[in-house]
């Protein structure tokens, strides 16, 4: 039976949640993964270091072992170079919301005001501190990333020697600029690399696979297929696996988001193999993201056995994508 | 106070359903409206003489007096000369669906082999029975109209004294298309000239906001409005009102289709009120099918009033658009 073999899986954009939620989810991810990058739109969002030194404590008494690093995020604000000195040590990147864009992304950025900014992420620069940034503007849902296109350029140009990554692109437009400038990278979803808008509301209507940003047109699917097939060295894995209540998504008004995480890499391995690219995938999962990021996870190798493998229901009453559905990998062993 | 009066308002497009479905909602049709153009894709299709005049009598049966017409519609198929003139006098008109296009139109039309189809469409041009379509191709869902645009030219071509309806249109395809052929005519839906897919997916997902064809984009909207705004001559209300049960909605895989019967002429007064173009609505939602189709529907005034209406939270357990939210119009009475 083929198998493949995967070493220190990152997920660099992650959704945790806390309490309750968080207890559920996070034991998923931390199994399969080496780490991840915890994205801090909490209610109140994480924006202080004690904030984010307690998320971090919450995340790791909520995995069964220490092989799981959470690289923790601060909510983009103002900070002052005082703040950034203090807290650079816990923190691995700064997240950047607009405000109101996608689930409690309130307190984001309201305008992008260049030199209101300025201080703040010329430190950041200065520290080597990556910004990733929720990339939409509040234009007409499917021109939503590609009107955002002038916002990446204005913050590359500007602050040439900060890393800025382009978080879940979803188009050719983010795809056309990450080669545009150097200091330029993105994340790209599992459910990305699957899905256009046809799967969302072409047939019926599937709240399971409503994320925002929406998945897009066929031509942005093939753009995103193709720099993830090929590891293109800017690219990065990062699930953005969102859980939900089932009754917060199969409702009148169905929250954002796939979950993803305890199927990611399963699929990744079935994509990659489907295009006959599986050689590139310790790349796009992992070794791209350690050179980006600087990062040096803990060893943690995922062996996948390629056979049926039928997607729970849900886990802890969160109905994750692809739910009741065979797929063609499997992870066979994690050590 | 202020009023508006409409005489013998129809819809040109309206689903009731049938048995427990047809009971609940062809009263609440027939309330408002002097007559309307019924659908017949019920399971199986209405495709038979019998199975027409079965129909119309059990929506006879459904709705409280006798002020309400039902123009009943064949399922398009390719009939001979014989059956069409046996069942010309039960019939206003025959629609077509693309096979499995849309609810229960899995016996609908899989290839426009143009050849096959003359004998019929030219049957009904001779005959005048219309021919009204559903628009749409098996293409990605933004684009699904606009591919249809050639197979609206190809039959208005080919079968130049044939009315041909644009069902339901959505884009600005269609209506550039609409003064391109003589023969070419349309209906617009009330939610058509509310929506874009930014109200369907844009913030949370509304299952209630969810049809076929998918709400477009803001230029679609703006063409569609300025064609029903003016009643241009060519195009009528028919509101593809769509019943279905509130769990078939709000659920995982929801079912396609907004429920406007009993709140549209209040919609409808609101916009072309708000648009100052209250003058025009009688020929968009009146004259122009009666003169389209050379129907004379009942006597039926309607008044309605501006004054604020909050929509039912739902009908039979139908939730209908905007449910539980307030609107500026009223109906006052009807005679």
């Amino acid at each position: 039976m083929q198998t493949h073999t995967l070493l220190m899986p990152l997920d660099m954009h992650l959704h945790l949640r806390d309490a309750v939620m968080l207890e559920n989810v996070a034991p998923l991810s931390a199994y399969s993964f080496s780490g991840a990058i915890i994205m801090p739109n909490l209610v109140p969002p994480v924006d202080t270091k004690e904030a984010v030194i307690a998320y971090k404590e919450r995340i790791m008494a909520a995995v069964p072992n220490d092989f799981f690093e959470p690289y923790m995020t601060l909510f983009y604000k103002n900070y002052d170079k005082k703040f950034l000195l203090d807290v650079e040590e816990d923190i691995t990147a700064i997240k950047l919301y607009p405000a109101g864009i996608t689930t409690n992304s309130e307190g984001g950025v309201s305008s992008f005001d260049i030199e209101e900014m300025r201080p703040t992420l010329e430190t950041m620069a200065e520290l080597g501190i990556p910004l990733c940034v929720h990339g939409e503007t509040d234009g007409f849902v499917m021109d939503r990333e590609a009107e955002f296109m002038s916002i990446y350029e204005l913050l590359a140009q500007n602050f040439p020697t900060l890393k800025i990554i382009m978080e879940h692109i979803t188009t050719k437009a983010a795809v056309d600029m990450l080669d545009k400038y150097e200091n330029l990278y993105a994340t790209i979803t599992v459910h990305h690399l699957l899905l256009t808008l046809d799967d969302v509301v072409g047939g019926m209507m599937q709240p399971h696979l409503f994320c925002k940003p929406i998945a897009k047109r066929p031509e942005d699917l093939d753009a995103l297929l193709s720099i993830a097939l090929e590891a293109h060295p800017k690219v990065m894995f990062g699930s953005d696996s969102a859980p939900h209540p089932q009754h917060a998504k199969e409702s009148c008004g169905c929250a954002a988001g796939v979950f993803t995480a305890p199927i990611a890499l399963q699929l990744l391995c079935e994509i990659f193999d489907q295009f006959g690219k599986l050689d590139n995938l310790q790349d796009f999962v992992s070794d791209n993201a350690q050179r980006i990021y600087g990062i040096c996870p803990e060893f943690k190798e995922v062996t996948l056995e390629k056979r049926t493998f039928v997607v729970p229901e849900n886990y802890g009453g969160v109905v994750p994508m692809f739910a009741g559905e065979a797929i063609g990998w499997a992870i066979e062993s994690v050590d």
